[in-house]
């Protein structure tokens, strides 16, 4: 018996959540349930990919992970399960959901379910809620035992899963550059893909000045120094500041406000991020 | 033990769902527990009704759902628990919850919670908060079984339970007339209460053409053609369908946008709407 | 074993929770877990004190409460577990949020989390989450048995704990005074600081008119005569009213809608709200 931990688009206003929790439990009643995030952006399969990887390390081997952000419900999109490298099960359509686990964790063995066995009996005149009669049916199936990883259906190279574009952090003599992936939406901190490893190299320390500086394809929107700081607690309430966040990457905030609100800030690959050593005016 | 699934309009912002939560655990710390929703809209019995039939087939014979959409709260509406044809319990007060149960599912047997022994001891002198003190207490009760549902308290009549007035979707010579019953709020779709079976009844098949009219009382809002579609899929992105919704009923939404939004719909019974096949101009 | 309930200022809408799911799962995965709410305001300590004390009294003795608002990461406010009198324990930074708990149930015995060996291994590079690296995982370990209360770290002194400054209720020759401690968010009605046992000692009974007043500073911004309804359906909708809550204080609402939003109300100790019963007119 594996952990199952959902993840969807689909809020929690409604009983769609439930009923995918029903039919988990139906399955079997032993089943422990659990969420990453129910409040995925609708279609968002950028956000989503983000959001498992920022987790799924912090959950026990064989976890098995549901998520169900499906702009292509019904189309000939697949429906697949992989074993990441690390020991996790994700059951998702395929359609990108697994960019950053491909790229970060690493993928062993991919297979397409199989909806001959692997679907909600007496479930087949609904073509909309695949996340119920198909997605959560077959995570708890698999997370109770009641089928092997084998049992999913008929195994696909790994090579073919669908991967949205990303575009790589990198250093050069301006310092290090990168993409902004995503908000922490609540406090309105920017988290960047540069990892701390790679900003590291630039030679900055705690308590330095960084130039930072943020564009929106063509437009600079944001060009500031701040301090790297360790936590929040070490600039003032309201200062900006960048520091490491929980996933080991760079990150840019205001302490006690919001970053994001307060210069327009959005996330995806046509924002781009500089950080680089302050080494004075001229 | 059989879980307990709770439904509130509390919202998840403060304590109360984790008060329910306690007392739920203080009674048996065996009990599984989980939510249907805690977002119904203040006060919408109506909402809190739709949601529950929406959700109880998917769990197991002998769940108990406790659901506390309770306006009139210290007034002389019943608390009960009924049991339903398919064999759930449902712990709320009488007050029209129960509509779409009674029409959907059917209840078979109804008891009015006797407070002298199902309530929270020493909570006598709160009385606005029957939501911890009478129905999670008792539904932790009944589901854990430390009281039959004899024990629940004196048998009432069926009949007798309240029911909020519902409008039969019908058919005639000009298509398939219905209400919209819900949203799907998150994706703004509009849930009707025509039953796919009736509405096949026009001859319409996947793929055809649909003429959609939506009223409110007197007002047209709405009167377009759009397509009978399997999945949002089979639309473009931005394009209006028509399609069977995850409770088998017909429903309208624009593929990935919100069709609620984009011309103001509202639900319940002065929202009329007809669907019937496009038979071409004139 | 015992319960383990979360309460954070961190949303659902990212990964944050579940990774604090996770550690607490891996710790050991027979714990069962449960939320208090994760939608605390921002920063708001206060509102975090209040929550605890809403609800830790209908969850059973031993439970484990792990209460992360926590604005001052990183600096060195301590991270402490408390014992209150009535056997529960909190895993929270010790910044105010033990204020209520302090006051109205009291603490018995606070340790500090020695960090050496209660801290997430290899999480040390990551300064800026301490609610999943050391908070749930310290949380976990003592729900589940894994360390004794005496293993969290050194004692200190309960007299060392923060508590923010609180106005207390009193009665004069004008009726009951108190301030407006916290909103029900939901339905808009004002909790305030003021014990219905307090308020009683005006003579006041259930049927009664009551003058209410409330100030913001030097300001009034309300003052009306309203019942004292022994519940909402005791007046008729859209009616203000005076009553119990069910934290046994007493409350000012309307009817099916908003006091707080109809009169522009905040909380905190610069909102004063005075309860007299009413004597007539001169």
């Amino acid at each position: 018996m594996h952990p199952l931990v959902f993840q969807t688009d689909f809020g929690l206003v409604d009983g769609a959540v439930s009923a995918m929790y029903g039919v988990a439990y139906s399955v079997n009643p032993e089943l422990k349930m659990h969420d990453l995030t129910h409040d995925i952006t609708p279609y968002s399969i950028w956000e989503a990919s983000y959001r498992l990887i920022q987790t799924i390390s912090y959950w026990p081997n064989e976890t098995v992970f549901v998520s169900v952000v499906d702009p292509g419900v019904g189309s000939t999109r697949k429906s697949v399960v992989v074993k990441t490298k690390s020991g996790k099960y994700i059951v998702t359509p395929d359609n990108g959901t697994l960019t950053h686990v491909l790229r970060l964790d690493g993928v062993v063995e991919a297979r397409e379910i199989d909806e001959e066995v692997n679907r909600l009996p007496n479930s087949g005149e609904s073509y909309t809620f695949h996340g119920r009669d198909v997605y959560a049916y077959t995570g708890a199936r698999l997370a109770s035992g009641a089928i092997t990883f084998d049992q999913v259906g008929p195994e696909i190279s790994v090579d073919s899963l669908v991967s949205l574009p990303i575009v790589e952090p990198y250093l050069d003599k301006d310092g290090a550059h990168g993409t902004i992936d995503v908000l922490d939406v609540r406090f309105g901190s920017l988290w960047t893909n540069i990892p701390r490893e790679l900003f590291l190299q630039t030679g900055a320390k705690y308590g330095d000045r960084l130039n930072i500086t943020i564009e929106n394809d063509t437009r600079t929107i944001y060009r500031n120094i701040i301090t790297f700081a360790k936590s929040f607690a070490d600039v003032y309430v309201g200062e900006a500041l960048a520091y490491v966040n929980s996933l080991d990457c760079m990150a840019v905030a205001i302490n006690q406000g919001s970053f994001a609100r307060a210069y327009n800030i959005g996330t995806g690959n046509s924002w781009r991020i500089t950080i680089e050593p302050f080494k004075g005016f001229f």
